[in-house]
């Protein structure tokens, strides 16, 4: 039997926050000791991503690239009707995750010391996120 | 227990299609409320993806970036032997996704509005593509 | 009810290394006939993906390609603590797969004829990496 969550976030325009905390209460009151946690974002200009949370400057840099790969305002993209961000935050999007599985045992996420779950609003503007939390098990 | 059927798709070459109503049909004949569905394709050189369902111009930019990110016909490939896409096509296939989980809830998949669940053909000729999807709930 | 393995892989530095035959193994002693089997690493500096399996120039060619997109010693990372390759592997894992999931039918995993399951180390220096490899059904 699956266990299910909707979860929403207010972003404050682009970067990362950590969800790590609320998909593991979804866990928790599951109560499904071995199994599978997805997290599913509801929407196409931001990403979940799973990356070290220890040093914020990783996030940092991870923005560095990203602007390398899908540049604001390209002059190639022809979608821009919300604005220079739209088309690169469609394509950071697809360069990182909408849907993340992470493994549970002992009634607990099995993520590495250094692993976190990020949210990550690639639009330059605060939006309000969807998040679906399932568990299975 | 889990449900899984074999779809077949024809692709004409470069581009996306969209697969969302096949992999719903799947879903609706599962007769699952609530868990995931887990979609997989069978190949290294196409690949799967969830982005905007709206404007067709996102798809185009899509492809634009990919053609940055890994170029056909790039000298530095050793791999070629089928021509200056093929390569090009295996580095698209690890910078998007083989397979693609969504969830499902109220017996239906959990997209959001502006989502939609494409077939990413990365070589230039048509190719048939085997995609596997799996209900587990 | 599900079925999990946790495997540990010592890596030689950056690399592929081919881990199909240990996860079918574990899928093989799941006994679960029809589900999906999820590998997931527990390292932020490594990562995962299904590319081909045949000639062994595609994974170069993806060193060769990642090393453009998020290229060793790059002046603008911050994050440097551990070495050049350090911001640059963390970048490659978010650009792959920290967890990748495969349907099973038959009682065994649905890959296509060419698609292998590769561990990806992406520090230079070995590693000991953990996976954990879950299979519901």
């Amino acid at each position: 039997m699956a266990h299910q969550a909707i979860l929403t976030f207010q972003t404050r325009g682009r970067g990362t926050q950590d969800i790590t905390r609320a998909v593991a209460e979804v866990v928790a009151a599951a109560g499904v000791a071995c199994g599978l946690v997805q997290v599913f974002v509801q929407h196409t200009s931001c990403s979940l991503t799973i990356t070290e949370n220890a040093d914020p400057d990783v996030r940092r840099d991870l923005e560095t690239v990203m602007g390398r790969l899908a540049p604001d305002g390209d002059p190639a993209y022809r979608h821009n009707d919300e604005g220079p961000d739209d088309m690169a935050a469609h394509a950071r999007n697809v360069l990182t995750d909408t849907g993340i599985t992470v493994p549970i045992g002992g009634g607990r996420m099995l993520l590495g010391t250094w692993q976190g779950i990020y949210l990550w609003e690639h639009r330059t503007a605060p939006h309000r996120r969807t998040v679906v939390v399932t568990v299975l098990g």
